[in-house]
């Protein structure tokens, strides 16, 4: 270190100096090795959610990151691997389409996904809904998934990154987690220790998101963009609209549910409108990327059955039992959320909905709470859906063991009802690539 | 608390928030009690650091750190109690003259002192120097020595603000120590829970100092005062220059000698005339807020022999042999510094010096080192000087375990020596009081 001392390294940042990347590295090592306490930490982070990082810096703090734990070897798998990244939205459930298409074209992905926590989903708990699924796999089984059936979605294996398991455990508790520089490295690390090539980011912006405007968004991608560059990686970044929920269903087997029913479209009933237009917006992005688009569409991949014979591939390959997807699995209780007028559905809350869904059991309150993989919230009225009175809004999917009474009223008082029709909010927003391509 | 969580009231602090005084009292209190870990705790204090507190928030954190802990009860002493506290300098030995004159006075005082760390001494460290001198007393000693001998000085008892102990080892590894109404806080808690009516503080200001710059002295000053006022107390801050050393030696023993000669003045040998200025000035500001000035002065109180008598009771009082300010305690050994050239000292680079004497082994590199009573430095040409070169300009006194070549050379380059001289500089750069005088 330049400084003699970890107090001179954090007023170096509180006096809005900056960091070169030995510094960095050996404060982030030091942190990950417990030789530097949490109280040191979190003044440091406080420095920064404060005075922020230069470029520079969260490229070292990301480098420091990742280097403080294993990365995943993919090097006998041939092609470009890609992975794709949400930062949460309510009812995202764009991962569970996306990584069967595009495996289904050939990519070769190894997804690793997070729990949820507050009103955002998770992917790794929307997968568990599946019965038999398994999502630990050890770096062997993964390498071995995806070489068998050309992907896998698992959880974060417990030697990658974790510098940043134990710096976002003390973010969460000392303020420090709304700090564009520290969100970027913490995605990118996990990104770069997984070793992708071509990542695609969804980066969700509104209400229902954790960027609530588009200026913050923006600054998000791009310095997510930068890092993947200065780490010789392809990233995109995609703005998605994140006022109303994406698609019709939130919660976890529901929204697995969801995203087979668009992989096997159905006439009688078609998927939402939305939710398809930002999987294949993001998909067909992936077959770009990894020069894919020629041999590859997204709408044949899906009509041909080739990306839903892919889902079934991958969850019979984790021990899941794809028969789920033809018999479905309903919950206990189903209770309905009722117009209060008639008129047009201008606008659904989506942070309501993400919340009214938690509260219904399929979301953490406290990091460690159990989730109900069946509850949730359907939505029959969607938004720029005409309505009568007394229609269902919406179903409240539970296990009977909770008073539903107050999330009903949530759930009606989150659909805007008007007069007349309002034009449907924008879906893409914006995006952001790599220069390099 | 008004937030539901400790994470909640370190947001609010992040986002230029106001803490109410409940809240604040139940984090300090929470933190205290060992409830809210350290983490947190540098969180907060660096989102203080940067984003401040308002005067409201500044009384209630010297209000809930009061309450941590024990208040000293003097309520056995009758009269006005007198407090005097100086925010530390080098060479500064105002309280161990100013101490017997006050209380040669009929002013009882029970001041309690720090231990230096850094280049600045502690009060504490210099009465040890005095053999047989016992700093550590109890509650029901110190009010005896002041109901017996009218004054004493003593470290700070356990029991008194145990909240300052912890948050202040807390900012002194987090980069959260130069925070004004933190130091405001931690110094005023500790005068007000040492039950003091008048409060008599020096405030230095210069290189030599903690605080460097008039206007920051002059905002800790204000901060000082106004929550003396908010808990009644009559509050006197006095700004006084620490460019240069504060009379003639520097270092424990050297110091308390230096004081007890001010009070035995000898003709032969006239103390140091900008000490001098400072004591009679403080002191007599002490003689008139405690009115006693109508009976007493400063000049007549040493002149008489009367505030030196005080130092040796105070002295024998407390368990130390008096006869020392007789034969003196001479170092081992003693190093001059020289003149590089002739010419007028026009300055004395203070806080140089005051390395210079911790590196002889008076202060303390790390907060357990023992400390060397009789190593220092002692100045034979202090400010406005005419030398020639080669004469000594001060004598390094160490105990021959150390190589002092290189702290010859310090102190050497700390001496501005120039072909004219300069005019003296103003020692009093101003006071505030409190509005209710």
């Amino acid at each position: 270190m330049r400084y003699p001392t970890v107090t001179e390294f954090i007023e170096a940042k509180r006096d809005r100096g900056t960091h070169n990347a030995d510094e960095i590295r050996e404060f982030i090592l030091g942190y990950s090795r417990g030789e530097i306490p949490d109280y040191q930490a979190s003044a440091w982070l406080m420095a920064v959610y404060m005075n922020g990082l230069s470029d520079e810096e969260t490229f070292a703090l990301t480098e420091a990151m990742v280097e403080s734990g294993a990365t995943l070897d993919l090097s006998a798998i041939p092609g470009l691997k890609l992975d794709k990244h949400s930062t949460g939205g309510v009812g995202d459930k764009v991962t569970l389409a996306v990584v069967p298409i595009l495996a289904a074209a050939g990519i070769p992905i190894a997804k690793m996904s997070g729990r949820g926590l507050g009103f955002t989903g998770g992917t790794i708990d929307k997968l568990e809904s599946i019965p038999g699924f398994r999502v630990s796999l050890s770096q062997e089984e993964i390498v071995d998934a995806v070489q068998r059936t050309g992907a896998c979605i698992c959880a974060q294996t417990g030697d990658l990154v974790p510098a940043d398991r134990k710096l976002y455990a003390l973010r969460d508790v000392t303020g420090t987690v709304e700090s564009i520089p520290l969100i970027a490295a913490s995605i990118m690390s996990k990104k770069i220790a997984a070793s992708a090539d071509v990542i695609l980011i969804d980066v969700k912006v509104g209400r229902g998101a954790f960027m609530k405007t588009l200026p913050q968004a923006r600054e998000l991608a791009g310095l997510l963009v930068r890092i993947g560059e200065a780490h010789g990686r392809i990233v995109h970044a995609v703005l998605t609209a994140m006022d109303v929920p994406l698609g019709r269903m939130i919660g976890n087997w529901l929204e697995v549910e969801e995203a087979a029913a668009l992989l096997r479209p159905d006439p009688e009933n078609p998927p939402d409108g939305r939710l398809r237009d930002e999987v294949a917006h993001i998909a067909s992005k992936g077959l770009e990327l990894t020069n894919k688009a020629k041999e590859h569409s997204v709408s044949d991949l899906i009509e041909s059955g080739a990306a839903f014979r892919k889902l079934v591939e991958i969850v019979e390959a984790q021990g899941g039992d794809p028969a789920v997807f033809d018999t479905g699995r309903p919950a206990r209780k189903s209770v309905p959320a009722r117009a209060k007028r008639s008129g047009f559905v201008t606008s659904i809350d989506a942070e309501a909905l993400g919340r009214a869904a938690m509260h219904l059991g399929a979301g953490r309150l406290r990091k460690d709470d159990p989730v109900d993989p069946l509850a949730g919230v359907a939505i029959l009225a969607p938004i720029g859906s005409e309505v009568r009175a007394q229609m269902a809004l919406a179903y409240l999917r539970h296990d009977g063991s909770r008073d539903a009474g107050p999330i009903v009223d949530a759930v009606q008082n989150a659909f805007v009802i008007a007069d007349e029709p309002a034009p449907l909010p924008p879906l893409i927003l914006g995006e952001i690539e790599s220069k390099s391509l």
